[in-house]
């Protein structure tokens, strides 16, 4: 193997005539070819891109429909067949400023996937840490580890990495749902193991129960079952169910009615999937949450480190993220950039604007890197 | 602002008939025209790269000479200013395989500075975590917030992240020494906020001293001031001296030959720099090492999740990265990338091998990311 | 103060010939009486009772019977007002190896607490920690902050220290429960604040609901209120209802029916109330769990350091503590003192046993001291 | 073993006219006879007591002085051999107000120890967890899992639980020395476990390192060795000698005459004993401070929940604690019961007065029930 052939020069440098740059002259350009033979380049011409004054994302805000992304989902699901090697009929989100990957935003992969009726999509794990969140139809169980996962309109389903997995669809319709991963994340950190599983579940594995094994123990609010004591970084929860958060929802929203302090500003009600085993995030890479805005409410305009995803569940309402404005109605996605406003304004004519939100917050948290500012009005 | 001429295409996905791919039709041609339109990239022709059995990184295996470095150092402290704008006179290492970005690896910066006689390097302060090492010379003091602490061969100096800083060379020589940061990631992760400080110290800051204020309050070992409470991510301790860590090794290669465990393997030393008031990282991002092979020992091979770069600090030896192997003296800088194996060797006819070493571990170990292989010979 | 009067001997010590000890004799003696005058005690004559091999529990195990307590609660309800002063008309558990103080163990509190038809007990506050538990009735409200909590039959009432709470009884029978505290631990280590609030509590405070605002904010598995920030020590749950309990119970027999691991032994379900900030103990001294052993079934035999007292919920068993054995019915409360081995077995003609159980294991736990021991049969 | 008869009666209950208390009435005497039957206790006649505005120790403030300590270990000495069984010369402070047991506070153990030359004291170990301070002489060292640690002035060696240890003068004169451990913490918990080492000592342990192995691997300011992976809640490092003590307590002092906060408050410089590994105290249950009030100065009068031994180092000068005040010089020992104002002062005509002191604060603080306030002169 010749090493030295495979070395590409690095960025080519031009000495030029700018503020805090040296004066160009042929000695500074003699220099700067010495530097690109020996793999240098010097801080004086890139510090501006790489330490700005504050984030300037490279991803840019931009808006997904739902209904393109099912007419297209529908039609792969026509004529791409599921399998090993493709693993998953998923498409996902390229963010238009990544420069084509299937990235969101830079840490973050956002999919919609899609199951025939009858298909399976065959068992893998993988160290990406991943969800599923149905924001309409059902009929497809996911099976963790065994554990046979209804999967239906409002319902979250977390999974940590490195648990055995695959889907089947139970119904007569197709379905469509969106996945979360970290694969950007793993992919710039250089982390991932990836295993092939089985191609097919043991026969048993096919049924249909209404709550998974995971609920059945972990399901209780404030009980932990004293067998399973080894804590796991990810969540032993499979599923959230949709009538558990929108009662949670819904009280907030009742509470801050009579009076008391519980929602996040008048109006806007959140709640956090957490990991019952340690009250913390769900995934170690990803937060994930889901808010309500009620009827001609709107959020704090707020920037934060960090990138997040956005669908909407239900409701119509107008969302703005830096410059952009868009009016988006169920099922549409959305991208935040780090340190981009964001404000979210439920429509007058509808009850309210609830939004599933998905972020790399944990990550930013972890390294003691996390800041927000909420602008004036 | 025209977002809608601002968004490229993703990439342009081909159909093509490839083991696990969909069979290449007039219809998937259309279906991959739609993909593109709507900026969404398919699972199915992306997993091998984006989901791999394991971490195949990016970055690739390379080392650059010291007597280079310094050379290209000494040449632009002759023609390139130090001032406000550029920051520094820092030229870094720019990973053959990563495009030309001066980042060592995917997440770490890693960079010669060069100051000399009588010059200083502005006052600012960024998120960035940062920290100098010092392989050769003497005679420059950092500033950080107003503590002066000198620089000398073998020294350490971390910096957690918003700490005002800045450089001056109080000698009559020239100096060199390294600096390293999580540029890369806070890059990535667009979290980085920068400040302008004072463009001079004040004439009391001059001073130069043998110890730093924070090194009188921190550097006794195990003893904590009391009125120091509250915990800081970064260690409050701004230098780790040569003479402690010399002391350290040689006390474990000693202990090792009295019998005791107190090796990481056969003739082969190792201290972690750490915060005393947590006993974790010095730095939130990056972990930073000493290690020490004695005369004709190595190192057990190993792999890790996450990568590293080394500075030989003394001694000469022989290093493995991968598929490639160097003969390595003092100064010389390597980078080894995730996942692939490492060995070193120290040369039969010298006493140590000494291999200063820092890495991106904490960030890997604090998404639980982290995995190690050791390879049987 | 004459502080030199206060002053008592110590222990008189007596020179005795026996294993371990030195040679009685006149000098010894002289020795002795010197020690006396300078309030000194050596190790050598203490050392068996302070330094046993394991531990040697001063509480002793015991028994007190529901129907026995309800019945002398019941008449200090017709004679003893409740209000100011005495504050609580609660009757403690005094373990009759305890010098006849209220001490259930060595560090808990456990009381019947009695409230008269319309009756209110006056609001206070301390540093103590708390808990009711309900094995029988209903109508009786704890007011928490301003919160308005319902005591009915098989729920938990956890609530830290230093919060505002009252009690009120808004039916027309009279109404039991325990409480829990850890008054003999906080009164050891000398750490007990308290303060007297209001003698009544404001009309609108005596409303009834079902639920109370905690639980509207808390009771939702997984689910945290992302309003509600700022983590605290215990849980801000303030009812953990029997229907939850019992279906989680329930849930670990069936999944262990259906072949799967979700017990703590053979037909031994069990869970631990938790604080949903952070999924560990809802007090931070107190560890509360309800357990069910099924019709016939029985636990393992176990020895664990830190002491434990056990209140039947429901269902006939018999227990056996150290070298007691009891048969016990709802209600009969007992002890379990550090060490001493316990086994609980359901009669055969009953569907369960159920166990509330509160233990002092969070401080053990705390000072890493916590050890078990399963005994074979 | 006849159960009925071991049980004593409560504290006999007399219905007494004062406030808070029920109208004595030969109706509630009969109810009082009723509670002592069932060995129940009524909270209403022992919340004062129990549950106190804020912390009235038990302990009282008491002063022991070395002069008289050493005399009667001295003459214990003499008289009172050293072996299996008694284990150890040790004779402990007696709190006068504990009722004659080995207690200096409710939790805290304090003792003289003593040594004739060439004695040994044999090897145990124990969950209690202990450290030894050297006041003056030298000569003894102690070995902890076969590591021999050298005792000299001013040293302090912690010792977490559970580790093997045994004693050994090897001098020509006796040696005294203090231990602090947490035998009343321990027996009050009930969690302690012994056993029985070796009687002698191997040959090869009776060496005299001037440093301990635990020293060369650990002793090396904000330094890990690689190779010590695994966190212990005690620190591994056996010895904090006087000389790294003393130079962070001048430090701190310059440091204020220089016009930077080092200090506690002007005058009073501490450090705290710490375990490198994580930058907490040196034991789970006992912090270790050594104090330093210059000239003329004084501390700061504070309350804290919690108790406190403290022995004087070196100097001399007045302290305060509660109602009583005492002139103090080296090696006199004295307790600060929780909650009662202590307040020290170097006179004028000492150096510094140099306190060093323990207490119980990790296990208050590890139950969040610290609290501290500082009076206004």
């Amino acid at each position: 193997m010749s090493v030295i052939n495979a070395i590409p020069s690095p960025v080519r440098l031009t000495a030029i005539a700018s503020p805090g740059q040296p004066e160009p002259t042929p000695e500074l350009e003699q220099l700067y070819r010495g530097f690109e033979r020996e793999m240098l380049v010097p801080l004086w011409t890139e510090i501006g891109d790489l330490m700005p004054m504050h984030p300037k994302s490279k991803a840019s805000a931009h808006v997904w429909r739902w209904d393109r992304l099912v007419q297209l989902a529908n039609e792969a699901g026509r004529i791409v067949p599921v399998g090993r090697g493709g693993e998953r009929r998923a498409i996902a989100l390229a963010n238009p400023a990544l420069g084509g990957r299937p990235f969101a935003t830079p840490t973050l992969w956002a999919a919609i996937q899609y199951l025939m009726p009858g298909e399976d999509a065959p068992e893998h794990r993988h160290t990406q840490h991943a969800f599923r969140f149905i924001v309409e139809g059902e009929g497809v169980w996911t099976v963790v580890n065994g554990d046979s996962v209804r999967m239906s309109r409002g319902d979250f389903l977390p999974q940590g990495g490195w648990n055995w997995h695959a889907h089947h669809n139970a119904s007569i319709e197709p379905m469509a749902w969106i996945d979360g991963l970290d694969i950007p994340f793993s992919s710039y950190t250089e982390s991932q193991f990836f295993e092939v599983g089985r191609d097919k579940l043991d026969p048993q594995e096919y049924i249909k129960p209404a709550r998974s094994r995971s609920e059945r123990l972990w399901a209780h609010p404030g009980l932990r079952p004293v067998s399973q004591q080894a804590d796991q970084a990810a969540t032993p929860l499979l599923a959230y169910r949709w009538e558990d958060t929108d009662r949670a929802l819904s009280e907030q929203l009742a509470l801050e009615d009579e009076g008391y302090s519980a929602t996040l500003s008048p109006g806007h009600a959140a709640v956090r999937y957490t990991n019952p085993m340690n009250g913390r995030d769900v995934l170690p890479t990803i937060r994930c949450e889901m808010h309500r805005i009620r009827s001609g409410a709107h959020t704090r305009t707020k920037r934060e480190v960090g990138s997040s995803v956005i669908q909407v569940f239900d409701g119509q309402g107008s969302v703005t993220v830096g410059e952009h404005q868009w009016e988006v109605k169920r099922g549409d996605m959305f991208v935040i950039p780090s340190w981009q406003p964001f404000t979210a304004i439920c429509a007058a004519d509808h009850a309210s604007l609830d939004l599933f939100r998905f972020s790399d917050t944990p990550i930013v948290e972890a390294v003691h890197a996390y800041r927000e500012q909420f602008d004036t009005p």
